[in-house]
């Protein structure tokens, strides 16, 4: 950030009255400029005893497998941005959206909203974003092709789950140590 | 926003190419400033039977009860940020924070992801942003004095919960008619 987006002075980077934080401040009118973390919001949508897998068109993780997910959208809610993404990547329709994982990814400042639901047909197919869509068994998962670490973990916690017959919300986060 | 907030020329609102929703576009870099939703991060703590409520010194909704809570900072985990607000505005120690409601404000775009924990003393005190801290039995709860629609339906899921001996995860939404 260089300019205030609010009157098109120059901003600095400072730690504003009352506060903690280094923020971008504007160097005219003052406006202080928060940067806060974003939602990424998805389904694990099961057919049978299958899962849907998308395969990505577009970066970071060209080529890799995942769930399909995206950003939360301003208006949305957390179930309908899960939704929307579903149906943008995958061409999904779903039912029964429940609530499965919640994992904070700080060293991005994301956090993934995934539900897990009810594929309501084998009529999907990939939109712009991703290159193929599929549906796997668990012995088909391709572990080592997955985008995302939480991706593989919802997988886990999914597979993991099913065979005891509950399916409890998992608020997880990962952490990594960033280089000093 | 009026200014693209990386080379300072002035943006444009129009719909990107592939997308379908109208974004900040900088009429001279082509910068795409995106906005999302934002998390508010926070904790229903008790100790005993009681709860702990703030009484908010700032505005909205100055001198009306909450629940310890504000906006997630970027390189937070949810619960992180959930335990340094409840530091921030009560002084409050707690232990054991479990993910307990997940309500989307989509009017506001907002996320109130509010974690249930034990109040580890009753050592707490009003932070900068609370005029009053205090602890309530159920029968105590200022039900017409509550600063927002997310703390009251948490609140009513707790005193619901206790009493059947389970804490399930809530994920809620508010949706509002917005005037037209």
């Amino acid at each position: 950030m260089n300019y205030c987006s609010d009157c098109g002075a120059t901003v600095s980077l400072k730690i504003p009255e009352n506060d903690e934080r280094m923020r971008f401040v504007c160097d005219t009118c003052g406006m202080i400029h928060y940067q806060n973390p974003k939602i990424v919001a998805g389904v694990l949508s099961v057919r049978g005893e299958q899962v849907l897998l998308c395969r990505r068109a577009i970066a970071p993780r060209y080529g890799l497998w995942t769930l399909p997910a995206g950003f939360m959208e301003n208006g949305e809610t957390t179930d309908q941005a899960a939704a929307r993404e579903a149906h943008e990547e995958a061409n999904a329709t779903l039912r029964d959206l429940r609530l499965y994982t919640v994992i904070s990814v700080p060293h991005v400042s994301h956090v993934h909203v995934i539900y897990r639901c009810e594929l309501v047909s084998d009529d999907f197919a990939p939109g712009v974003e991703s290159l193929e869509t599929r549906l796997f068994h668990e012995h088909e998962i391709p572990w080592d092709e997955l985008a995302f670490h939480t991706v593989r973990k919802t997988l886990e916690c999914f597979f993991h789950d099913r065979k005891q017959g509950v399916f409890p919300v998992h608020n997880l986060a990962f952490t990594i140590a960033l280089p000093t």
